[in-house]
């Protein structure tokens, strides 16, 4: 396989393997051996379910703004900022007015998004 | 530990484990227990040497743009770019005229960016 296979763009919506997570709420997902991305676009004020999953993970707020729900904690996130979120915590996140774009870090990958489907996976 | 605790900005010079990387280029960085982000800022025309570690590594291209080399292929990347560098393949990264941001993304963390220094790294 040539390395060109491995490169992307957030922008390409014709790369990685397509996602509804809740209304409003779709991600592409990419999988790795050791980590999986998975780049979210949220329609103004959509937001997911609370849910975990014993994988750590990553967020990244690329563009527009929220409120991150960790655990009993809601914090609000702007562009720039990034968080990370250990295995076994609940979770969710709130999209502003504007919407927002998440790009996500799953290590190790989540076994739930390597195979089409919708939703946040069953989790544990 | 409060969830606060784990949110994280771009520009926030003061957070994350500073490291010069080479002439130019420098990161902050960011562990966690499964992966480990590299907040990479390289200045006009900086570029790393090449190197490889065991880690799988991801590279987002938030500003700029460069040339980025793989195993023996030369893939131009902008912003928006991003990319998967497998374990053990060499690999290093020439900004272009503007300079550029990476975020980076090692799983599982890599050892010799848990404490301070500078350079690339041992690798293997």
């Amino acid at each position: 396989m040539s390395q060109a296979d491995e490169f992307f763009n957030l922008d390409d919506q014709d790369q990685g393997l397509f996602r509804q997570l809740a209304p409003g709420l779709t991600t592409r997902i990419f999988a790795g051996d050791q980590a999986m991305l998975s780049v979210v676009s949220f329609e103004p004020n959509a937001e997911g379910t609370l849910h975990q999953h014993p994988e750590e993970q990553w967020g990244v707020m690329l563009e527009g703004d929220g409120v991150r729900t960790q655990g009993d904690e809601e914090i609000a996130v702007k562009a720039g900022d990034f968080w990370r979120t250990p295995g076994g915590v609940p979770h969710t996140l709130k999209a502003g007015a504007k919407g927002a774009r998440v790009l996500d870090v799953f290590s190790p990958p989540r076994a739930e998004y390597r195979k089409a489907g919708s939703g946040f996976g069953e989790g544990q």
